[in-house]
């Protein structure tokens, strides 16, 4: 097992009626608020109702900006720190799921720094100070609720990058199952891939000798494969919702990749994707993963995937390559059995773009991955196999 | 799943050389403070130096607390809060295992507290305000170093009771798996049956729903399963002793339980034999859990058990309650590989205070445990099929 630090100060209240909890949170945080939603479905569905009886409760005035989008925008990002200063905000609170939480995130950062918040994506600057923030989420997927990142799309350049910095970690992240039964099945299935994904990521990744975030990884999955497709099938289910809620807050929140050395090849590979054809980020990625998971399956590689498909999936076989095979096989048909495409020409993607992406994908590191390492000719190859 | 509040601050530095962070750590939060030891192992091993050595570099003077014993008295916290008010020490520094971090919870409580400390544990007070602590672990197993509870014996009374509150959770706590490479092969095995048994009493508990927890708890059981015997094999070995150590936070850091109702039947139990006995907590446990396991197994438990057997420990059978016996003759076959006793008798206890201590251990609410709802009459039941 690798050394690591874990500090994970969120304080998290999950479960029908939490949001009674925000206005003793507001108490202590804001004098003022500006809150973040995003297109419109959290005034529809009442939850904004409910939030502004919390800061009606507690006296604290707020300002808003509203309309942000799946992909979220620095556009966005600028106007809610051009808002914040206007109107002197001391705290952020996000509505809404992982694209309203990261432009919160930016914007928190924004305010305090005196440069271009653009600096924190693209240049080697860390971000020290920000204001507080906290979240109520509505979309179980990112786990930005409870974790130091923000990702966020350039659309002049055409670039999706992501910074990250202790100083954004929400102070407290408001998970109540219900708030997500009005999400819609496919949307639904997109976040069980990227939660998936996230696990994926920290899971196929050495060492191989680091058990707890292993077997808690395989945990999650598991969660995945059982109350996923009951949340799609059964949006109301409170059951099925609360361990996909939960499971994507724990899924990235540090813990699955203490003493590993993680991966995060394939979000690398699906950020230039969903930069450029403004897909959908789970859709995305369940389209790439399991063809990278194919890419990389050699020798070295069959333990581990071998590992997935007899831990996560029970499946035996006579060798280690054939369980590993059978393993990726499985997750296709499970992320096709959700409703989610398997082939980027389902989305109408074609292969104009791939060696751009490639080689964006590679920019910052000259290469993507450490379970293997991509160069950006493999991850043409992994587009060619996606296609 | 039920609703639930997880908030968890404490900053873990997990690996070999991690006392290096002691330094800054005193920094921020220490003017003068007190360091809690044990019987002198961390003395003759070297691990004192390297604190002394952290708090030279701080420059911040320091007060001692030695002899803390296994079943920690309530004798030495008395004599810590003394030293602390004496000496003005304003952060208290637990260097040792469950026993001594436990003091020190004790201590920190007691010297913010006007009346008698043993108050938190008797009677309906709540600590409120404690001074800061940290830990430098030297043994897997209580989880002590993440959580907000603390255990200690009242000689005079013999009673062994446990107060709780998020004011004594540790700010930090160094974890250096070669710091446990001198815990001998008998206080190991009695460590793990001491995790095994905080992740059964989370695990075997409702709502049967609440997967989360319950994949997470049989992949900790499935770690402890693995590793144990290889840490009571060879103490030497890095990845054992870091698997279990980082296994021996997690099991009680609040994550196991969250969304589920916990049990605690098994602890109350053993609680009063190590109260009157002095034996190690991990070895009382051991006896203890395979013959609760047993007497609660019935129509309506027999599925949760028959999880454990399935996914623990891969077992098969023809119904539930075959595998559920077969998990349980499992669990004991385990402990005794790990050269730890399976009968009362063989640690010299007969059933003298049988009735006594079953009494003691339902004073407080009348009966233990959530799984099954046990009274004085079935506890002495599983007395007598431990002797």
């Amino acid at each position: 097992m690798l050394n690591f630090i874990y500090h994970v100060p969120t304080k998290i209240y999950f479960g029908k009626g939490q949001i009674k909890s925000l206005g003793a949170e507001l108490e202590k945080h804001a004098k003022k608020a500006l809150i973040v939603t995003g297109q419109g479905s959290v005034k529809k569905h009442g939850i904004f109702d409910d939030v502004v009886k919390e800061f009606s409760a507690a006296g604290v005035p707020f300002a808003e900006l509203t309309g942000v989008k799946p992909n979220p925008r620095l556009k966005s990002v600028y106007n809610g720190i051009d808002i914040c200063k206007k109107e002197k905000a001391d705290f952020i609170l996000a509505v809404g799921g992982g694209s309203v939480i990261d432009t919160a995130k930016a914007i928190a950062a924004g305010v305090k720094y005196k440069g271009d918040v653009w600096d924190f994506f693209t240049k080697d600057i860390v971000c020290e100070d920000a204001l507080p923030l906290g979240t109520v989420l509505t979309l179980a997927a990112t786990g930005s609720e409870m974790d130091t990142y923000a990702v966020i799309t350039n659309e002049q350049s055409q670039r999706k990058l992501a910074f990250g910095s202790k100083a954004v970690r929400p102070v407290f992240s408001i998970l109540d199952p219900e708030y997500t039964y009005t999400v819609t099945k496919y949307n639904t299935a997109a976040g069980i891939a990227d939660i998936m994904t996230h696990i994926f990521e920290e899971y196929f990744s050495e060492p191989y000798s680091a058990a707890v975030p292993d077997r808690m990884s395989e945990a999650l999955l598991k969660v995945c494969v059982h109350y996923g497709p009951v949340a799609c099938e059964n949006p109301r289910d409170y059951e099925a919702r609360a361990n996909i809620l939960w499971t994507s807050s724990l899924a990235l929140n540090d813990m699955l990749d203490a003493g590993k050395r993680g991966d995060w090849a394939s979000h690398a590979i699906e950020h230039e994707l969903s930069a450029i054809y403004d897909i959908s980020h789970g859709v995305g990625l369940a389209i790439i993963v399991p063809n990278w998971m194919r890419f990389v399956l050699n020798n070295d590689t069959a333990r581990k995937l071998a590992d997935y498909g007899k831990n996560v999936w029970n499946i035996d076989g006579k060798n280690e390559m054939e369980i590993a095979n059978k393993a990726i096989d499985k997750t296709i048909s499970f992320f096709k059995s959700l409703g989610l495409p398997s082939r980027l020409k389902e989305i109408d993607i074609g292969n104009e773009h791939f060696k751009k992406m490639a080689e964006s994908a590679i920019e910052c590191q000259g290469e993507v991955g450490s379970f293997k390492s991509l160069s950006a000719s493999d991850i043409v190859e992994i587009f060619k196999m996606s296609l």
